[in-house]
């Protein structure tokens, strides 16, 4: 079955990291997740990133922040779609991560979401591996469905309460 | 057969754009390619999103620049993967639309690619279809591997003649 | 009568965005708050712009974060003036949403006012309603001299009072 | 009748400024266009700003470069609504003059349109004016079919020639 | 006798800009200081600045965040040196403030320090002073000298007690 | 006689920074222009700023790009301003050196101009030495004059000749 | 015995600075830590940069935020390498201070690091010298051996205990 | 004896590159240049840095744009210094490379010099290889006493010549 790897340069990502995990769930999309330094230890990273097509994995979704190669590396080596998500850190706010994923070179392109953006992470990778499983695309539209169904009830409440009741019970 | 959609909003974004579909071709997808402008003929857009599904797309790669909307909106409204091209403008060097397509807020990602990054979304949108085909996932290996041959062909070149007499034939 | 639409594509906006609606009363200015996602409700928002001009509608203001499109979504379809108002969130304070709001191309005009600055979205629209209500301006000019005989107040203290016994009561 | 002041703090400005003029042109709206620097002549620049509400002035654009205080001084002084035009210089594209320009503090705002944003200028300030006139609004209406037209015309174009023929006649 | 003028666009920004006077004290220098907004009261900031020549100011520190324009503004009017402190706020750190005011176009310099730096601007205008006033150039050497020896009396004490007791003490 | 020193890192710097001298010689101002690079002379360097008020300089103006430390350097030598002028170079447009510049650490001020803003410097320096210099102080009164009448003979020329002949002859 | 320079403009910095030292004590490299400010007392700077080599200094450590010339000033006259660690500081995150530092201009280099990297400016002075110290070098790679185990203990019980019971164990 | 590595990911960085070079024969400091991309060839990028050890490298020099992951990658296999050069490319003026290569995580330092930056890049690398190589530490004093003696040249030019006559020669 497909697989979707997650992985992180670090375990101080993965409060945030762990939100692609949960979508993925929800959606009943199967994933392992795992922390691999590229920097710490590049041979590991190596034998996980040439082994992620043996394993199954369609999509791996890898977050790293600062100067964050973990995405760009794993493109390089895994032949299918590879998620970046850059991690905000103490300083620049995550720009330096989000430049460091997005900016590919011509030939190697990562799937870059937004800063701290790992639940879209997840998302994104349902929505890859839904392209050819009609199944997982029904759950995927229930889910939009779902998140618009929450915003419309933030309306109607708006609309009976008005804004200075609403504000008071944010 | 499973189809890209490449869209753009404007045709003076053409030429960076067409290097999508130019990727596409030499990988044996089929794509098509339109200039919708979301900005200026929302109702227009609004049905091309809508229709994408039934029209066998199974990716869009949506090119923008400035306050780039185009692929966020393809987003909201097609369910499969929407991928981004922020394009650079005269001021802000495509900034502008990096922050615009790349900050997706939860639940609506768009893959993004780096500034003029359109030959990197062909190459993923190829990628996102070889998850489910085989065949142009071997394509994909074959690309990779002609562009690992022709910076070894680079690297061997260098060692014969030097930096001094390469610069000169650059 | 004129009025003036405030949207906002999420109830996490509602503290900020509520001060907007705040001066429109102070000023005398009727106006309608609702809470409608571009991206997760894309129907129920077109719905909304198309049919704001019906509602009397002269002005809206909306208020998005991040990639934020609902401001130039909303000008796109709606043929009176937009105000785009930049919400800032967890990382880059803003810039994203502003560089989203205000870089919009050619004829596609959004009146962009500050990071975060609802206020000065709810007294522009007023400003614009004045162009054509005399009694409206009167009050504007009200408010500016209240602003004026505010600060003028702070001025005479400080010259009172002196500045370290008037830092000790801030 | 109503009049569109278009202020500029040099005439080095005045090609991307007559932009503004040119589109109220085009929507049959009267202006009058001046350069006045809030620096070099700040007397003479208070009584511009003073009188204008006398001239019939209901709108100003104010465009101006590097720490433009020009449009937020206008609007310091006049009641209606100002528009203000970041200009590009020679270093730092613009970023500069739209700092100085979008970030009003609360109770003056400044409408900002895009760095270079001349022309959504004028159609910004015939929006303005559009709340009160239903002549004009139609005339916006039929300007924005205008836009939607010729991009339809080129959408048509590619569908016909295809990209490569179409990007050699660009 | 020579005088400072200093001015800030906000009670708001009292608390950084007291540092000025703090220094000006420090070095005997004489000041006044007070708040005026060249947006809210533009009338009276005009007075403010049109008169200082006459009421002995050789140099106006301003201060003001977000787009700045009161140095810029004073820098119009008065003809002798004008110091701009660009004041940090909730967004940007301040970069929106010190663009607005160190970006002045030729012909009105303002001397602008660091953002939130109101104690330089101090020294700065006592530095502006002294060169004319031999005794507080003594005054300000002594005080470089004081500096100076505060640096060394932590140096030493580094040498004497290793920096893992220093920072226990810190 | 009070002099201005002008120091720059490099020649290249020359052909900017030779516009603080030509406005001193226009007002009446004596200088000193030299080329010392804090980095590759620093001896030359110290004595140089060591020296700078045996030789009666009351002013020093230091331009320099990249990390630019001279002017800051001077400050930390020379008791009375030190105007620094951030040069753009080839990448990041001169904000490298603006911030090198102007984020003085507190005690050590420099009077920082805009980016390639040596006019600026020069007028800086002139209004320095006008605070004790009344015929200075006129002359740089006379000065603002005619950058007054130069714009609004550029105004009247507009008001008589129209926008789309005034382009046509810029 | 070959040693390593730390110093740092000032001690509010030491307590990232330290962690400079606490590595090349980990790794047993000699070192001296100063505090020393290059604006505050220049003459006792340019001493220490001037006998860094006769006290046998093979690599200077400098630390400096803001206008951070510390380090480009030690890298003018010291011959060997100096290392420049950029200091965040209550504005703009660190970027003045990286700008600073690493954009020195042809011919003086600094080896600039992250943004308050301090570690692993202690970790580079280790690998410098061990370009001529077999036995640092050993210990070098058993500290990288050290890092890498410490992050496959983390994969090992992130695998064990899954990711939801890792992350109420952080 | 002690090689340099110079190392880029393209020859299209081999203009810039090559000062590195030129720099290393000046100094007579051995080197071997090679083209390897970490992105399009990993294996070869990874036997390149095992094998630099065994090859003598005491020192790589490794520039690369974009998301720029070559020195990085060097830093976490190579146990001796990795000076990182950030390329400029056509969007972003290098700042994204910049990033890429300066924010590297604690444990893996890369030396970066400034965008651009290979002649300084060479020099340091010399640097690193002076702390045990007296002569070629001598060779360094004498190119920087080469370089103050140019500016020392130009600086007396000045004097003779004065600035219009410089300018005129540039």
């Amino acid at each position: 079955m497909a697989k979707v790897g997650i992985v992180m340069g670090s375990d101080s990502d993965m409060k945030i990291m762990s939100k692609a995990a949960d979508v993925l769930e929800e959606l009943g999309v199967e994933y392992e997740m795992t922390v691999i330094s590229a920097h710490r230890m590049p041979d590991v990273f190596f034998d996980y990133a040439k082994s992620a097509e043996n394993k199954d994995y369609k999509v791996i979704i890898a977050g790293a922040g600062m100067a964050a190669h973990l995405p760009g590396m794993c493109a390089a080596i895994f032949p299918m779609p590879v998620i970046g998500v850059p991690m905000s850190s103490k300083n620049l706010e995550g720009v330096d991560a989000l430049y460091s994923i997005v900016q590919m070179p011509p030939g190697i392109p990562v799937a870059t979401v937004a800063i701290d953006g790992a639940k879209n992470a997840g998302i994104l990778a349902a929505k890859i591996l839904a392209t050819s499983d009609a199944a997982l695309l029904d759950r995927l539209k229930d889910y939009a469905k779902g998140m618009k169904d929450a915003v419309q009830k933030k309306s109607d409440k708006l609309a009976k309460v008005g804004y200075k009741q609403y504000i008071k019970e944010l």
